[in-house]
């Protein structure tokens, strides 16, 4: 039974408090595992690549193999059905035209003092994306991923996929071909990783590396940060849902639904002015979990995780939803704008409820690799940003550092780093004996 | 004695190599006792605090004490030389200018399916700043950190900062002031570090923690890492200096050993297509490190880690200078911008002989926390972005859901998760209906 509470109980706060407290993921320790990994990887390269992978994936490589040859990707994408292959193709369009909007401006100017200042955004040259292999193989995140890598710029990007048995999902090559990635190996797991970071015969090295992954591709990730950068570190998927009365209980009960099936570790929490409609959204969701494919995950899910909060009124709704700072977050109510304006964290918001959630994760066109675990707080979903440097710029002239070299100085000396402030004073000089 | 290296020589690529991949920095590895120390600070709180400071702070707090009244920060300012206020005074207006001009702009458009898209920033809502004490107690870096979260609209910003036997920088708390700093506990450390992820009776807890400190702040900062969010662990400082023949060796020494000068670790490299200059540099060096007040520590770092590289062009220097991607580059050449413009991977770019790297460190504008250790290649400076996240948005109509809906329907089958189709499914069959 998923946790049913009222706002305005007098044990609210200890019992919310409890729910977003609620430790969700047990994560193995493999870091010692990870870390054989990873030194053999440097040690070995593709020799200790192939071994791990006839291991892993009962799969035989050869240095020759590591990477899909373009016919074999041209063979593997005619096999995607006609209508598979448009509604990628429309998601692609979508997420790229979303993501070119991201692209920050360089600027530069010239202050009174007659300094040019400002800042230069430059691509990563190479980013290596992880793609799960197996039942987590989802296609549609190749295109999230990828596809803010190439509108920043990136030059190379490459693709690692594990193919256990040899087996290769048509869909994830079609969606790398559509995003423009430009290498694919079918390699998985924290030997992956370690190839992307390091290198290999075969591999070059990236520069940055993202994607989802399982725990040993999470800790391997941790590992290879600062050689090279990583995204977050994605925790299980959360929704949370804001309804008033008028809303079809069935339409939110599944939207609630598509994270539950996502993972058991998954959260959905629906918070309601309308005891009536808790009531019956709660109904609804049992009758789903009678049918739904995946009924034994999206119910262990909402049984363990799951949560229906009425509030006495919205404003209430918005603030307990800021506490939880959710990954997705729909407004189901007659205004939705009026309330998204006070919502101060969460990762991605979905208006009105002609909008499910579903939507943002395939073809809506923002990015589905969103912060979770409350990280909304402080972080936000991946974008062409995460693909992106800036680099500062600042060039004096003689009266610019004239005007305020001094102060420079006095810093400097304040801080007891003397050559900082000799090599402001050696130029002063300069400008006195002039 | 430095590295000397002819980009022309027959082994320059191995020795290069060694150059960029030598280990700079010996981290302790202090983890178990910061686990210790931040497990006793989430247990016992203010209790712990106060017992870890008087022991490794020599310093006796009450939960009344942990943080200074304005009145006793008042009495501390009040010491502050006129001179010192008023470059400090400078230095944080400008820092405030550059900053400014970060900010990005909130989008939203409709396409051309009738659907809403866009996103919204938002201020992260409490940030704490580390600000180490002793030795390396920078005022100027309380501006550099605590600005660009109040320019960014952080409504709470908390710094900590340990006052060894009681003895506090007055510049520091200046510093903090002037940046509009709400909260200042004297308080250091990992606990300090525990305090802020974790909060205590007397400290709220905070959402982001960014600043530099020692191997213990370093480790509780990667362990709070998730609970909240964290700036990168900066490495030790490095300058890349490229100059042209036309230049004063003294000038471009003092700028290598501006950054020599902060730590041992530090590393200070000369690329110049001149080898008169290239000698004259080395004598300057050995000259100014007879009288340096910090000759030990710039010595050692120019004698361990310190390069010249004589090349036999310009565009070699930039080349080799991707390959570093230095936290702080100086194009000391006659047309710095062209340089500029094969410049790949820089933390910070200095265009032209006027414009010393400690200008950067204090007054011209940008920040001085910059990736060091090659992360240039992938990460970029501390800006008003660390302490923003971007709440993506949609909003569907019935007709944008009825052109983009199957789409999403067909990918979500495809994916195995069948909650998500129907999601979609139940509203594309209420518009059947209407």
């Amino acid at each position: 039974m998923p946790v049913f509470l009222d706002a305005t109980d007098a044990d609210f706060d200890a019992a919310f408090s409890t729910l977003l407290s609620a430790k969700r993921e047990d994560s193995p320790d493999v870091d010692e595992v990870v870390a054989g990994i990873i030194a053999d990887v440097r040690a070995r390269g593709d020799a200790a690549l192939i071994e791990l992978t006839a291991k892993f994936d009962r799969l035989d490589l050869t240095p020759d193999t590591l990477r899909f040859s373009e016919a074999e990707v041209d063979a593997l994408i005619a096999q995607v059905p006609a209508h598979e292959r448009e509604a990628l193709e429309l998601a692609a369009e979508r997420i790229r035209a979303y993501h070119v909007r991201q692209m920050p401006q360089d600027q530069s100017w010239t202050d009174p003092e007659g300094a040019m200042l400002g800042w230069r955004w430059s691509p990563v040259s190479a980013a290596g994306l992880y793609v799960p292999g197996g039942l987590a193989s989802y296609p549609s995140s190749v295109l999230m991923n990828a596809i803010p890598a190439k509108v920043a710029g990136v030059d190379r990007l490459a693709i690692v996929v594990p193919t256990p048995g040899g087996q290769a999902n048509p869909l994830v090559l079609l969606a790398a071909r559509l995003a423009g990635v430009d290498e694919i190996y079918r390699i998985g797991g924290a030997q992956a990783v370690a190839a992307l970071a390091y290198g290999t015969e075969t591999i070059a090295p990236v520069d940055k590396i993202t994607g989802p992954g399982n725990a040993y591709v999470a800790a391997a990730k941790r590992r290879v940060f600062g050689k090279v950068g990583i995204d977050m570190i994605a925790g299980p998927s959360e929704i949370l849902v804001i309804a008033d009365a008028d809303n079809d209980p069935d339409w939110l009960a599944l939207d609630l639904l598509s994270q539950a099936e996502h993972d058991e570790s998954a959260q959905s929490i629906l918070i309601t002015d309308s005891p009536v409609m808790a009531k019956a959204v709660s109904v609804a969701m049992d009758r789903f979990l009678t049918t739904l494919e995946r009924r034994d995950i999206a119910g262990a899910s909402w049984r363990d995780f799951g949560a229906i909060i009425t509030v006495p009124d919205l404003d209430t709704a918005a603030a307990l939803s800021n506490r939880v700072a959710p990954e997705h977050l729909e407004l189901c109510v007659e205004d939705p704008d009026a309330l998204a304006e006070k919502i101060t964290h969460a990762g991605a918001i979905f208006l009105g409820a002609w909008t499910p959630e579903a939507i943002g994760d395939y073809v809506g066109g923002p990015n589905h690799v969103l912060p979770t675990a409350r990280s909304a707080r402080f972080s936000s979903g991946l974008s062409v940003m995460d693909f992106l440097k800036r680099t500062t710029l600042a060039k004096m002239t003689p009266g610019a550092l004239a005007a305020i070299g001094p102060a420079a100085e006095t810093l400097a000396i304040s801080e007891s780093l003397e050559a900082h402030g000799l090599s402001v004073r050696a130029r002063l000089n300069r400008l006195n004996e002039g």
